[in-house]
């Protein structure tokens, strides 16, 4: 079934010429397809004056206008979709925190792409028909769990279909079954290791080897503590459920960026105003799913921070890396006038050594003067030392954060076991200050 | 890709005959597979004095011990399995009340053949492409989410994988997305009922057609009230995850009995001493899965109360029937010396208009007698009467109960939203007797 030893499909080393051939045969057909099928779309490539004809070269895709969640939303349940119903196999939805939610829909092909694409993704970092796959993630609704199931399926690994929650179960069982890859929120993986060590075992004699760890930003310090925990290599997961789910990109081993699978998405990087970013820097991801028959989302803002890493990759797999998310927009906080990604404050914490592995920060408004306060949990060693030594760990941590920030934090030093853990994506931030 | 407009497979309507020869030449291959690849079953065999040789005729079955949940707990979790590892591609498990969890395991071939079994069920009560499949099971280790889902995508309807919870959000997907096939627990079904109608949604303004129930037993007056209250057809659903999970057995558009797949299982009916059963006498279901690879289980003891419906069946399936389950030998409750099965309480509550969709059983001791207690819930307008009805009504309900139970209950009549709602199966008895 899989291409070679190395690579679940044979496009994964295409030619990057041919790559970029086909992106376009499959950018013309799914503006076609959007225009012809989605009445949504009609109208509004009618107003800004483009025809898919006219989409000639590459660069002419900046004729056509954004596509936004808002536009989902406006669009529930079905409006979006191109195919009559019949056609749709699966229905996901993500809820969301205020309004209607996103309903995204699937007929059999892009079911079968979606699929052989995480497939590519586990492979590239290894998984096989021998490997026992626990994957601790929601299913249901969310993407991220059936996703992953059926990919780690058709590669033939022995798949435990754990989802999550009972966490002391889900650890005999990696126990019991020879669990050997894990895939889970970065969040609920520490969480594991805390009530692994309270239950006298040793994350690192699991036998875990690959950890896939996605749905929320972060740091390549996180994976360090990660990796020392369990001794296992923990690969970064990009996917969301308007491009399919997962499997949109994944590090290979390199561990140094995520390829994102160019045969099936047109990928651009643009700046606040919408313009591409200059070559290499960071803006906002955009995305145009290239195959997607159900539901082709032309240029759609993925909301997430990255930039595209321009270099050759020594796993031989041709498709573009990007840099691993430095952010959501929508994550955003602005303090007294300066952006701050809360993945900045992660990147910050963790490789500061007596830092535990959770935190939480605090916004308030203190008269007109935003106030930001990291909450810190500190390695349950420290709190046995002198309170000198607490205060300097304190100062240390908020003289990091200043550098990083540009900006002065008040840091406030907890107990291990005082903040919340999570078992899916973690919500790190409490905004405090008053609705404007 | 169905055999025909009316059958998924052309294995649903083999002549009696054929079925029988190829049931026996599969009982052949599974005993050996069994004898030769699970050191469990070569000793047992061996102890029993028999070989796979032996089993010339189908009456030869009898020589093979029976296989109890037992076994497979003391044999967790892999000691059943006749594959290697790689070979298995899933793990489901049943967590029980208590001692180790069952662990089940499936080959891809193991999958494919449990998939069409469940899609012959589904697409025999008539769901097709065209339907919206609402699956309102837990996903995850329990079989019955994943087995519904897969099989409803392999149709092509288009399946919402709901899960279990957040009922008033289940109730706006089913209006919104068109749903017409649900499937659940039948008490789940009664919570959905009550919640749209606390929303002033009339549960057969719904759309629903068709409804899939299973995982505990209920009763044919309970099909009346759900088919009543949702406008739909109820079907019943029997499996059990030794025996792959859901799929085993499924109502036809009859409704009068179970179509038991007799390609895929050897199925007999015994009494409480392991002999068989007269001819349409009921007993405990034990079941040989006549083609898993992973799992071979010999003549395992089902503890499900049923009988053979001996008769040709109008559909057009030649496989035989068996009657709804009508208890699990499991929940058989003995009071003062007398067998209960809550499922005899639920047929005699729910013929009853007055009683309302909820009960509890509570038993007791008093001093060296037991109490058998039925609280339930009545109809809203009912407590709205005269107390001397509220008494009539109990005395009747009493009265009902002694006829078909052969027992004095005390009954407690309770207004409607007392007793507790389930999302998955409803756990209705309450055994307060001190453990002896
Ligand atoms: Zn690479
Ligand atoms: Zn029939």
């Amino acid at each position: 079934m899989p291409y070679s030893d190395k690579y679940w499909q044979k496009e994964e080393v295409m030619p990057p010429k041919e790559i970029e051939e086909l992106q376009f045969k499959r950018l013309k057909w799914v503006i076609r397809h959007a225009y012809d099928n989605v009445p949504f779309y009609r109208q509004r490539l009618k107003k800004a004056g483009v025809h898919p004809d006219d989409i000639k070269r590459r660069e002419d895709i900046a004729k056509i206008p954004f596509t936004t969640k808002e536009h989902l939303r406006e669009n529930y349940p079905f409006g979006l979709f191109a195919v009559p119903k019949e056609k749709i196999i699966r229905i996901h939805t993500s809820s969301g925190t205020s309004g209607k939610p996103k309903v995204v829909g699937y007929t059999r092909s892009d079911l079968e792409n979606w699929i052989n694409m995480v497939a590519r993704c586990l492979y590239m970092v290894g998984v096989r028909e021998r490997d026992v796959f626990q994957n601790m993630v929601s299913y249901t609704f969310f993407t991220g769990g059936l996703g992953f199931h059926y990919a780690a399926e058709l590669i033939g690994a022995m798949v435990v279909p754990a989802g999550t929650g009972n966490t002391e179960r889900q650890i005999r069982y990696m126990l019991d079954f020879g669990t050997t890859v894990i895939h889970a929120t970065p969040s609920y993986a520490m969480h594991i290791k805390e009530v692994a060590e309270a239950m006298g075992i040793k994350p690192d004699e699991i036998g875990l080897k690959i950890g896939c760890f996605g749905a929320e930003p972060w740091s390549d310090n996180t994976r360090k503590r990660l990796e020392d925990a369990f001794g296992l290599k923990a690969y970064d997961s990009y996917g969301l459920s308007e491009m399919n789910g997962p499997g949109v990109a994944f590090e290979c081993e390199e561990q140094n960026g995520l390829h994102i699978w160019a045969d099936h998405y047109f990928i651009e990087i643009v700046d606040e105003e919408g313009n591409p970013a200059a070559e290499g820097e960071k803006g906002e991801l955009v995305l145009t799913p290239l195959t997607k028959e159900a539901l082709p989302l032309l240029r759609y803002k993925t909301g997430d921070i990255t930039f595209i890493m321009d270099d050759e990759c020594s796993c031989g797999r041709t498709h573009p890396k990007i840099h691993r998310i430095l952010g959501r927009a929508d994550d955003m906080i602005v303090v007294r006038g300066i952006n701050v990604f809360p993945s900045q404050i992660e990147h910050v914490l963790m490789q500061i050594p007596e830092v535990g592995d959770h935190f939480q920060v605090v916004i308030t408004r203190r008269g007109s003067l935003d106030e930001l306060t990291v909450r810190v949990e500190v390695r349950d060693e420290i709190f046995t030392g002198e309170l000198a030594d607490l205060d300097k760990i304190r100062q240390k941590v908020q003289r990091e954060l200043q550098k990083e920030l540009g900006l002065r934090t008040n840091v406030e030093l907890v107990e291990k076991g005082t903040l919340e853990r999570f078992v899916g994506k973690a919500k790190r931030v409490l905004d405090l200050r008053e609705e404007v």
